[in-house]
């Protein structure tokens, strides 16, 4: 498998040769090589299976976007620079919160369950002139902002170190969490699992939003305690919750979350894996082209933070 | 009930006195009258027990959308002013179009009715990178066509004139409605009811349209031929519709438009009826200012378009 002369960069498409990744990667400029030869593996596969890395490799590029299987099985080292592929997934799951927003707020559910009852109308919500606490502004919320601007609604920006978000009317560290909630109406959980995010959203965060308040996730299952946001859900502390993730995935054919009337889950689609490598081989061929000019990589992983 | 002395401008609130609308009116400066001593009538009824009206009556303000019913009933005349609330309304079905689309493509029906379906996920689409054709591009496109920007979709607007339409990449006139198609991924209906637009969107549309193609109406239900509709749902000719009204309204329990998995239908509620007229005073109250001023009025109806 190996390529015994090889020019530019090498790199590894492991654990298949992917067809379209491989085509990005020579249109790149860079060679396809078996692992041992390679200076970059572009890894397509889960943590399962993953290879014993050589010294020779630089640079691994994984193609999820949560990383929490990887670190996990142990497999990122900090010998080598580690990407995920978060940012390639940004503008799509940016767009599957809205949706499932707009379906909350709109009783999109209600409509499909119980035909043409006009006694959802008094409760339909506007988004335009709430403001939506987005948890975890990262790539995810770059891509949401600029939506719900255009829908009128404010954004409250949560994140690790405060750092002010762009288009963010207001960003406040995740140590001061407990402070946006009285000036929030809808919350989207957008942030990395980890162990501080773990139960993240909680009985106390249902307990200070508003009736009105719809609940959106599309991060990971873990970060809301699912169990108090069934109690909120049927003590009427929320509105509603629309998640894409759940803790487990799926929940049980029996967890009475099922049978919420004010509960849309969609089987973790956000992300549309249909013609994915398709579609991520451009992105891989930017960090390729990144890669070899010396120019900082998109996604970088940052091993002790998990994300 | 007639105001003996009365100062500034003369407003009749009918068919009740609905204490927002007084407020705001008072607020504008005008005094609130009966209908005899009033240069202005706002009308918050709908077409039936509408009054005969004075010749002293200058401006009538309907505070309905649609005004078919009114034209239908020929209250409508050329003696005076008529105003719907039109614009009003256009930010709230704007987002309400939205929903529907966004509900479309992320398939939340499905998720709602068959729990953890993964084999929903091959077929969800993604609005980034589509475009999508505004029927009808007036208030409810104006506000329609940042929203999809924002989403990443391109617009083209239709309208009667073909007047150029701010923002979308290209407006056509009705004329050219069969141009459109072939460029078209996805449609929202928001166009009024006239004898013109009746069944608008027809067998030969959806013939035309893609099988990824999904059909949306904010609008009103007679600009769909509701049969061909169902015709081209069943037959996979497009992806979906999504209607927010419907020929009758509702359709009928047994109406197997219900039936059919890629189809989502809301009680006619893209405008949220409660608190309206609460929501709906400030917006009357910059009408009366513009009146008073001489300026320009919100929303005149053309009575001779029936819009």
């Amino acid at each position: 498998m190996n390529t015994p002369n090889v020019n530019g960069l090498t790199v590894a498409v492991e654990p298949d040769r992917d067809e379209h990744i491989v085509a990005a990667v020579e249109k790149a400029g860079a060679t396809v090589t078996g692992l041992d030869d390679a200076r970059v593996l572009v890894w397509i596969g889960g943590p399962d299976g993953f290879p014993d890395l050589p010294d020779t490799v630089e640079w691994v590029a994984l193609k999820t976007a949560g990383i929490e299987g990887f670190v996990n099985a142990k497999v990122i080292d900090d010998r080598r620079i580690w990407t995920n592929a978060s940012g390639f997934y940004a503008e799509n799951v940016a767009e599957h919160a809205l949706a499932l927003l707009l379906s909350g707020l709109r009783q999109i559910n209600t409509a499909v369950l119980r035909h043409w009852d006009k006694a959802i109308d008094p409760a339909v919500r506007t988004l335009r002139g709430s403001t939506v606490t987005i948890i975890g502004a990262g790539g995810i919320g770059a891509s949401l902002i600029p939506r719900l601007h255009a829908c009128g609604a404010r954004v409250i920006a949560v994140n690790r170190s405060g750092r002010d978000v762009d288009g963010a009317e207001k960003t406040v560290p995740t140590s001061d969490l407990a402070s946006v909630w009285s000036d929030t109406d809808h919350v989207v959980v957008a942030a990395p699992a980890t162990p501080e995010t773990h139960h993240l959203i909680d009985a106390d965060v249902f307990a200070a939003l508003g009736e009105h308040s719809w609940v959106v996730n599309v991060a990971r299952g873990p970060l809301i305690d699912q169990a108090a946001l069934y109690d909120a859900l049927s003590a009427g502390e929320i509105a509603g919750a629309a998640l894409d993730v759940t803790d487990p995935e799926p929940p049980a054919a029996d967890d009475p979350l099922w049978s919420l009337p004010n509960v849309i889950i969609t089987p973790h689609v956000a992300n549309p894996s249909s013609g994915l490598t398709r579609e991520l081989a451009p992105w891989v061929a930017e960090n390729i082209r990144r890669f070899t000019a010396g120019e900082e990589l998109l996604s970088v992983v940052t091993p002790d933070r998990a994300y």
